[in-house]
């Protein structure tokens, strides 16, 4: 892929000397970036532009030609293509648009497209992009005329959009950071996004690297792609809304959405995910720092007033003001106007006006064990202070790298001043005190993460039945419907997962046999196929505590059942035992389109889909990964023992979600799986599902 | 008040000839922003300084003067006032800092200040802070030395800390929003917010009010004063963190916190709490659009990728965006280049490039009568399409006036292009997709509230016993105790609150017979002076079946209490029959320091403090305001019979509600209520307390 961003020579194809011609400014902008290899212009008509000859096709082109520019009609693009191939081009980035977007005729103008490339093995970017950047080399094909408002840098994007990717751009000019590569992914026909990004994990001038995702095509890949990478990669993911609106047939599947799903694959993997541009910025900026390496901040501040918003968002970033020791206080207390400064941390640096002072407090500050990192807080006035603050700023950037530790910087100041000391500090300047603290909070998070994502993951493997399980799928699949309560329930056990005792029974006389023989009180569950949601019907009845109990809740369902579904055929019923005491949860997963088998567990009962309290990861996990998903919800303090309660037994739920996870990948015709409520009684009790259902895939 | 914005002649004391004496720079300010009114220098050395002579005091200036601006340190204030007294100078700002903000020495020196100013009727702002600005006289007197960079205009602000406000200053110079009044209160040892509040409040140059709080003094002054507001007020309340801090005793106060009460009473007064200087920014720009009437939003972009990002926040700002009508939709496309427009909302203008259609469009869109708001979404090069786009923009404006419909205008461009419509535009720019739309949505939410609370507040007064009631706290008061168990019952009766029977009795003995009256099952529950979490300590027996049971609970509770508590005096038990059935929240209630008495409901249950699902109101509250509580809980689609469940009496919940409001209003000696849990039945059913704690203040 090195030819698409470092090529000798391109040709732009699309240039005609028509004052509106669009082709002209892929030129343009290889002319003002100072691309360093040769340009030849392709047009239909011919004629001259820019003092070089419009070429009538590739073919005439006296020259070997590492990279074709494609700007022209969607319907010329095939035979513009196979000349390419011909002329034996082996890359290419289509940047004319006009194809699936604009439905039949479009799309199969793709298809032929596919095809030449196949047979030619042309690799291309595109369709229906704005091209590439290189700020090594000055490759610079977008159609619409920019100047140079980004700097040269490290930071390389991938974007399935060419607008953002643009706003992308004036962002990261406004900010300073510099660009190194990007790349505007198009309609992906052939050149992914996985790949984009393998090859920016390799390539040596790209150091962050930055996503802007409207679609996965192959989540697995991309978590496979991420997780090799040792550089941080960055990733807004839109395009949420259309996905939510997937029904779901199931608590797991509207518990665990496509976009809680992207949210556990990106993390992980990883890749940090942000919801809006700002945050993007301002993620891109904290990384730079040296990782935070613990809870510890210490504020130093000249105002007040920003002091107190600082500590503000500690709280909500997870971070400690720790007091400062003794001796620190002591040496400042001695070396500076102590009378001044409120020696608690935050530290107000108040009427202290001698920058040389703050940055000896910074010094020592750093210095300190019990600190991980500093928020600096700085409001100054740059016509009285500016070239002072400067030098200051200069000092403290040394400060941080010698100490290794993140000096995170907040300016407040003339907007003329923050532009220049953006553009010019090369460090990362905040002008929003919340969102500093809330970045180095993602500095610290990242730095965490990435220490847990590279140590090796274990996948236990469970000694299970495999083929009796697919086997006990293939009636079900044949009849084209779910699994039946007690065929679920098989293949639970199969899989080692507990489960309640119960008998299925066909009529009446049967289920109070069995109940006699379970022992009073019962529950009764109705089996049939049509009926899926087996609650809302009153086909499940509890706490039935004689033989008469049995016989009225038997009439009773039935009746109820009829009512609702006239058409419903009524199988039998389940009998079960009662089960007391314990917790509820409820457990799943399911097929995701983007990423595979996907495991959840969620507080059970009647509020779990208000409070969306889930965790989901995708499958295969890892013991740490299922306790780490418990963790996660904020209930578990409760099922630890919070509050006075006894600590349930945790170590039994997370062997439940290895077994799922082992039963998800497995069986990938088992579409969704609840099971609801896993019922978890206290430490070394174990856990017991007490009701489950198995949806099959329905090709 | 006027005086202190609109003075003919200003002294500022604190003037000398040394080149860093601070004084100067009010001088400066006064000089650079145009002060139209007189400058006199005071400075006990005296000499000449900008060409004005240095008055050794006030009392030497042949003039009257109408305001003093003091800026020397702080032990010398408390002469210079006195001297202004006798100067017959009524109004004054002190910018000293020095006082109570640096321990004891400072609060006497304040002390003496306000006898000084109480002697003769002197009012002032400060001391602390760095003074006050007015844009419509040039009066600034800021003592760091500021250039004109905010522009004159319609927004006034309080700022408790001077670091801050300096730092919205520079965002509101950045953003083109245009300032009228500023007033930086410091100590606000005489003139408080609630008083500048009402002053801007009725200012005519002010339209806009921005706070920025780090203390509340008196709550219910500032709600009263901000209800009569028809000019929005937008508040950024830092000093969170402190708050949370303070050891809560019961439910109730941990699940009030200061910070949710301030949230509460904001919302209930209409002012707009944000939480970050960017918001804040964006609401005050997004306030100056028409309101926004309904929640249909159109999206037209030139970009399908800012498109999505703006689709996806509608979702989380509750906009819907409703299918543009058929004739609609066959107009644009008879009338433009529709082949390559996709006619959907989001409306994506593609390869559209003719602006004078963009206009086209929105002008039709906003004709619509389903659209209430538009957002405009414009990606362009300024060098390629900046005249062009301003044009664009300032006809756009005129057709939301036309219409009275917001449009907000989201812009990607070179960042000069982006400043340069900021400060020239006079209508608010967005640079960030999210942010448009979110800030959109407080339009809408503002506009919609603002309504509400214009509608006068009924408030309903129950005929209750309040002075047995009253009569009753005296014990416990006398003791220095909460109320006992059935004390409690016996208040909450008073007050029409409905809590399950109970017969207290002194011994096992009278337990079994009080059973027995009442019929099994029962509750046993301790009564104890000493007692206060009394499940924690098995102080709460539930389900006891028969005698026996009765017995056994008896004997297992005291051998535990006295374990855990061997000081403990257990005064009986409290014998109650089972309640079944039903759903639990919790309700409650108590007195805030800066709010006075406040509301409370949650949902029950051991996960209330986790999910924190409890909304909050400052008492008296109105029916609507008990029903809009209610229904702010997340989980009162369960209530209302979500999922197949029997819609629960919230009727009864709300009159609970109304009545324990009457009780907090009418007894503020109790400090907190827990009604814990309430259970709430099926529709017309009512609701039950069945158990409460009410803790007296220990004053």
């Amino acid at each position: 892929m090195r030819e698409i961003f470092y090529p000798n020579s391109v040709a732009v194809i699309g240039v005609s000397t028509s004052s509106d011609n669009m082709g002209r400014g892929i030129v343009f902008n290889l002319t003002e970036f100072g691309f360093q290899g040769i340009i030849y212009q392709v047009g239909p008509k011919g004629g001259v532009f820019a003092g070089r000859r419009i070429y009538k096709s590739v073919l005439d082109i006296p020259d070997h030609l590492d990279l074709a520019v494609i700007l022209t009609p969607a319907r010329t693009v095939p035979a513009i293509l196979e000349e390419c191939g011909q002329k034996r081009i082996q890359w290419a980035v289509v940047e004319s648009a006009g194809f699936r977007e604009f439905g039949e005729a479009g799309k199969k103008i793709e298809e032929e497209i596919i095809r030449v490339a196949a047979k030619y093995n042309l690799r291309f970017v595109g369709p229906n992009c704005i091209g590439v950047i290189n700020m090594e080399n000055g490759l610079c094909t977008p159609f619409p005329p920019l100047r140079r408002i980004v700097r040269h840098g490290d930071i390389s994007m991938i974007s399935q959009s060419g607008g953002v990717g643009m706003s992308v751009l004036n962002l990261m000019g406004n900010e300073g950071l510099g660009l190194n590569k990007f790349v505007s992914a198009g309609n992906m026909l052939n050149i992914q996004t996985e790949e984009l990004l393998s090859y920016f994990i390799e390539d040596p001038g790209t150091k962050y690297i930055l996503l802007y995702l409207e679609g996965i095509q192959d989540g697995r890949k991309l978590m496979e792609v991420a997780s090799r990478s040792t550089k941080p990669i960055v990733a807004f993911k839109a395009n949420i809304g259309q996905f939510g609106k997937a029904i779901a047939s199931s608590h797991t599947a509207s518990l665990s959405s496509n976009d809680k799903v992207v949210d556990a694959a990106f993390r992980q993997c990883g890749i940090i995910r942000v919801h809006d541009a700002t945050t993007l910025g301002n993620d891109l900026k904290i990384l730079r720092l040296p990782a935070m390496r613990g809870k510890n901040l210490a504020i130093i501040s000249r105002s007040g007033g920003h002091a107190v918003i600082a500590a503000d968002a500690c709280e909500m970033s997870g971070f400690s003001l720790a007091p400062f020791p003794r001796e620190f206080l002591e040496e400042v207390e001695s070396h500076f106007r102590a009378s001044v400064i409120k020696l608690t941390n935050p530290l107000d640096l108040g009427d202290l006006f001698d920058l040389d002072i703050y940055l000896k407090i910074i010094d020592r500050t750093l210095a300190q064990k019990g600190v991980d990192g500093i928020v600096f807080l700085h409001t100054f006035n740059a016509m009285m202070e500016g070239q002072k603050s400067r030098d200051l700023f200069l000092q403290v950037i040394e400060l941080s790298k010698k100490y290794d530790k993140p000096v995170a910087l907040y300016v407040s100041t003339e907007d003329q001043e923050v532009n220049y000391l953006k553009r010019n500090l090369n460090y990362p300047v905040f002008t929003q005190v919340v969102e500093t603290v809330r970045a180095l909070g993602l500095n610290r998070r990242y730095h965490g993460e990435m220490l847990r994502i590279r140590q090796p993951k274990e996948i236990l493997s469970f000694q299970v039945d495999e083929k009796t399980a697919r086997y006990l799928l293939e009636k079900p699949h044949l009849e084209k419907r779910d699994l039946l309560l007690h065929e679920a329930a098989e293949v639970l056990s199969i899989y080692g997962i507990p489960m309640v005792r119960g008998a299925p029974v066909p009529d009446e006389k049967e289920a109070i046999k069995a109940a006699k023989d379970l022992g009073f009180p019962v529950a009764m569950k109705v089996i049939s196929k049509e009926i899926s949601h087996k609650s809302d019907v009153g086909g499940v009845q509890l706490n039935l505590r004689s033989e008469v109990g049995v016989a009225d809740a038997y009439q009773d369902m039935t009746r109820r059942i009829r009512q609702a579904y006239p058409e419903a055929k009524i199988e039998g019923v389940l009998i079960q035992p009662m089960v007391t005491g314990g917790r509820e949860l409820i457990v799943g997963g399911r097929q995701d389109e983007q990423f595979g088998p996907v495991v959840m567990v969620g507080l059970g009962g009647i509020f779990v889909e208000i409070f969306g309290e889930v965790s989901v990861r995708v499958a295969p996990i890892s013991r740490g990964e299922a306790l780490e998903m418990i963790d996660e919800l904020r209930c578990s303090a409760i099922f630890k023992g919070a509050r006075g309660m006894k600590p349930s037994d945790l170590e039994a739920v997370a062997e439940v979600l290895l077994r799922l996870s082992q039963l998800l990948c497995d069986l990938p015709e088992i579409r969704e799986i609840d099971i609801n409520p896993l019922r978890v009684f206290q430490e070394k009790e174990g856990c017991l599902a007490l009701d489950v259902r198995m949806i099959l895939g329905k090709d």
